[in-house]
């Protein structure tokens, strides 16, 4: 739990920054991040640029967001609740009757307490955003919307991370940073991968890691823009982070197509860890998986999540605070995620090395007295050893004989050290 | 329902016509419908010919039919019901007792108000259908059998019609026509395809078009041991219709192992239209998609039905008549056979022409305000464009993303329209 | 039944020798079972000859075994069942209070009537065996333990057949000797295998047969050590026969990685046969087919089963005589296995000679008069014609068209008497 308590502390020092698509609250978020693994680069890319089929926004700066009634009290204030102002909303300045206030107002009719999140990233626009009740409880009568921001060429920033390993191939972990004060469905995903690189930073690592903290949708096309081809050579599965602070089920999109070691993986340590877990198909995708899939990038990233993005009620709303996550949400995706590398990182080949069972006796690993039902006890040993043909790897093994990767790993090390097994990698290196 | 009217009208003008294996019944029946559609052409094959393990049978003549009772009256007249005579009878004349009469006489024991329909065409016969209960009514006493028929070395006829298309990859469209009067298990199909060839002609056809009327069985044997090279080298997917004009279900029959261009198509089309349409498996085929897929023959045609051959309870008998099939009944099936012509029109290989997801909204294609739900609307064509990777066709994307191809076409012209896509042709040339 | 009663009176002879891994037991057996099929070679393997890992272990005697109370009295004695001493016990002549003997005893607990099957065969022990109920009578005082035993460099037999046919290909049927007085676990399989032997000898078969008569694990393994090349280039399918002479169900046990030659006849046959037979994962192995299918042996080699081994509550122990099996039981095997050899015989691609489908009528296999109803009558030789393209063994059309192998045969000869059928061997050759 120390982790979980570690990564909980850091999203509250988070919480309160105003961040939108760019921005220096986005920049102030990844300098608090950098701080806590120094190897963080804070990348920028223009304003302006081409980065496929889409053109970097210009950089929004908000300075102030209000409306006023007529006796001059503040009915939102964008200093109370970041969410109160519509996400790159142009300057405004104007007074205007309340039939004419509401149609710059939303509101989300379902959850009349709770404020929620919008944003017109690509259309220049203005708008406000409050709970259903305090837009019902407004009386007719002047009001006067006053949004003091500036969109200009700036540039958008992101942070990426790589942990070289003994093998060039990588494990992509993804997350995002582009919303204002929400827990879950923001910065759940940075705490997590941050965790993750202080304790992969530990390893004697296999594998290579790259991590991306990316302003969705369009930071991730940024990224692909800029690295597309490494990445296409050396990514073997990769994981969009994504509301893993929650304590409800834990969840699993799908990639494009399927069947890619990043599912396989993702479908064992669930499976073993938490049957009851829900996997999304490709349909129900959201976030950076979403690039990372597309056709001709094509890469083998599925999305990890908790509660599911989009499925949750809070979600997108002021209800996604601090109370939503728990030092033991973050926790459980933690214990997830860890199993999911070292699964990966001892993902090759075992071929047993001689012909026929094992003389297990003869090397003290088998009950020396045969009766009716001492067998059970030997049983996962004997049956990884009956699949190590060669041709399966270990998530196909450990699928087989259903028993989870982090109760082999100690049998794979006994059988190494006595020469009983050979091991390849499972990578085409 | 024009269409449907139109189908129903020309049945009727074919009822009462005595059809058979061969004879001018046949003749006739396909020069009402050469007159519709003028392209038809309607050809010959000599008794006797050897068509691959089958010899054409002679043609035959019905003159008169009927059972008299002593006191000169008919029983039973080939002139009242075409089917009361078994198909293909030999000549008789003859006074026998009932209990001799009886042995020739064939009735439908479990519905006792229907006359069955029954055929001996490859050894020489004679026989008489009627109800059970007329059966069951006839006293002891002498009867007269007549028939003043003959069977000589005449012609086998069929019909067939090419329409060609930009390629030369052709679908087959086949049905029979061979029964007396019978209306959906013999009538809807003819009808059908004429009305579908009028409207094929309208269109600017990718693909080409062929339409094959014969008689069952010998007929396709006959039409395939003239045509076959060319069909296996074009024929791309094939429909036998069948039984396509009453009112209850759609059925349609699998090609021999499945998985053709024409089992995917049917599937595809009847999961949207209609969920719970019958799948019968090729262990349960009887018309011509039998010969079609014979082995060595090996064309990917399959059998398309609205009530099935052999499971309905009018099949076979004078129950199968006008009332049994309707106007909505033959629309019906219309409308699933051009959706079907439709799919197979457009089914390519569509490929997105840029790298992650295209920015929609700069052509006016995505909603400008993000927020919760909004998402929904252009769910189909984001899904589309998701998954055009140029390896699905057209069919394949449409199963996985669960969007009927007809709703799929309207998105598919506007992204060539706007350079987004590429087709290929999924047809190999 | 003539079978199942010969089965069983051999079986009866063969219960009272006392039998281990090695030793005269073994050696009396196989020589009784070579009395009957006079081709069987008894073979000899030396302790301490080394088999792939394994060392081949010292012969065991034992001239006598029982424990004794003050006053003289027996309370086991191995005289009387071959189950109270441990097998490969050591010699032992000592006093003990109780306490220390009851650390030599094994005992079911959850069967007080019965007496367990101990073996220590690889670490030097001694030990006894009675039932709960003897157990907890016992009162303190002294005991005499005598087991008079030697263990010295001596053989290891077992027994082969080679039984040619047409082809090289062959059919292992693998079954062990190395239990004492049992009868489902040990003397089924011997006499299963014998009897198939002996029905096999007076056909004319296709395939070779090698029948293998082992000490369990070790025997295998040892025996493979010495004809794995050839076993590898020739054995298209193999059945580890085991506890096959009761009346209870019928199970497979499948090979490692399923889907083979010995999987596809052993699921078609039994689920025509007997369709709540119990099929087992290879996770659920534990007689030779652990040796055939380890990997780099790789044989395609099942196991077949009434009840299987340690699935049924007499398992390993004195319960396990001769009221546990049948002639009943032992026929149904029998019956079983030889549906499994005519179906492996018969096992080969055909196809239908002539393109569409043959006229049948023409030779007098098709009713000449058409009529609702009476296709059903034809319709297992028109779907085996319809399937047999040449690209589909007879097991796989079997189980498209839902029909037995053993109905089928019939079929087979006739068309191919008539020259519609040609035939091409499943085998490669």
């Amino acid at each position: 739990m120390e982790a979980g308590k570690w990564m909980y502390r850091l999203a509250k020092e988070l919480f309160p920054i105003g961040r939108s698509l760019t921005g220096k609250g986005v920049r102030e978020s990844l300098q608090i991040l950098q701080r806590e693994i120094p190897e963080l680069e804070i990348c920028e890319v223009p304003s302006g640029e081409e980065v496929f089929d889409w053109t970097v926004p210009k950089e929004w700066e908000i300075m102030q967001g209000y409306i006023e009634d007529e006796d001059g009290r503040r009915v939102v204030d964008y200093a109370d609740c970041n969410l109160h102002v519509v996400g790159y909303s142009v300057p405004v300045d104007r007074y205007v009757e309340l039939e004419e206030l509401l149609t710059y107002i939303h509101v989300e009719e379902g959850q009349p307490d709770v404020v929620p999140y919008v944003t017109s990233y690509y259309v220049p626009r203005y708008g406000f955003c409050m709970t259903k009740n305090q837009r019902d409880a407004l009386k007719p009568g002047k009001y006067h919307m006053v949004i003091k921001s500036r969109l200009f060429d700036g540039v958008l920033n992101y942070a990426e991370l790589y942990l070289p390993g003994k093998s060039d191939k990588e494990v992509l972990l993804s997350t995002y940073i582009c919303h204002p004060s929400m827990a879950n469905n923001e910065l759940s995903g940075p705490v997590l991968a941050v965790q993750l690189v202080r304790w992969l930073k530990t390893m004697d690592r296999n594998l290579s890691y790259r991590l991306v903290i990316v302003p969705e949708t369009i930071g991730s096309i940024a990224y692909l823009s800029r690295n597309l081809s490494v990445m296409k050579r050396n990514v073997i599965a990769g994981f969009v982070l994504s509301c893993v602070g929650d304590d409800r089920t834990y969840s699993y999109i799908e990639t494009r197509n399927g069947g890619t070691l990043a599912d396989r993986v993702m479908q064992n340590v669930l499976h073993f860890e938490f049957p009851e877990y829900k996997r999304y198909s490709f349909l129900e995708r959201g976030s950076d998986e979403r690039q990372y899939n597309a056709p001709g990038v094509d890469l083998p990233v599925c999305g990890f999540c908790r509660s599911k993005y989009a499925e949750y009620p809070e979600y997108h709303t002021s209800a996604d605070d601090m109370s939503l996550i728990s030092p033991e949400g973050l926790q459980g995706a933690f214990d997830v995620m860890q199993q999911v590398i070292m699964a990966l990182e001892y993902n090759k080949y075992y071929k047993i090395a001689c012909l026929c069972e094992p003389q297990l006796g003869k090397r003290g690993l088998y009950p020396t007295v045969s009766r009716k039902g001492i067998y059970d006890e030997v049983k996962k040993l004997t049956n990884f050893i009956a699949y190590a043909d060669g041709e399966k790897d270990l998530l196909e093994i450990s699928n087989i004989i259903r028993v989870p990767i982090k109760e082999l790993l100690g049998n794979i090390d006994k059988l190494l050290e006595k020469g009983l097994l050979e091991e390849e990698s499972a990578f085409g290196e």
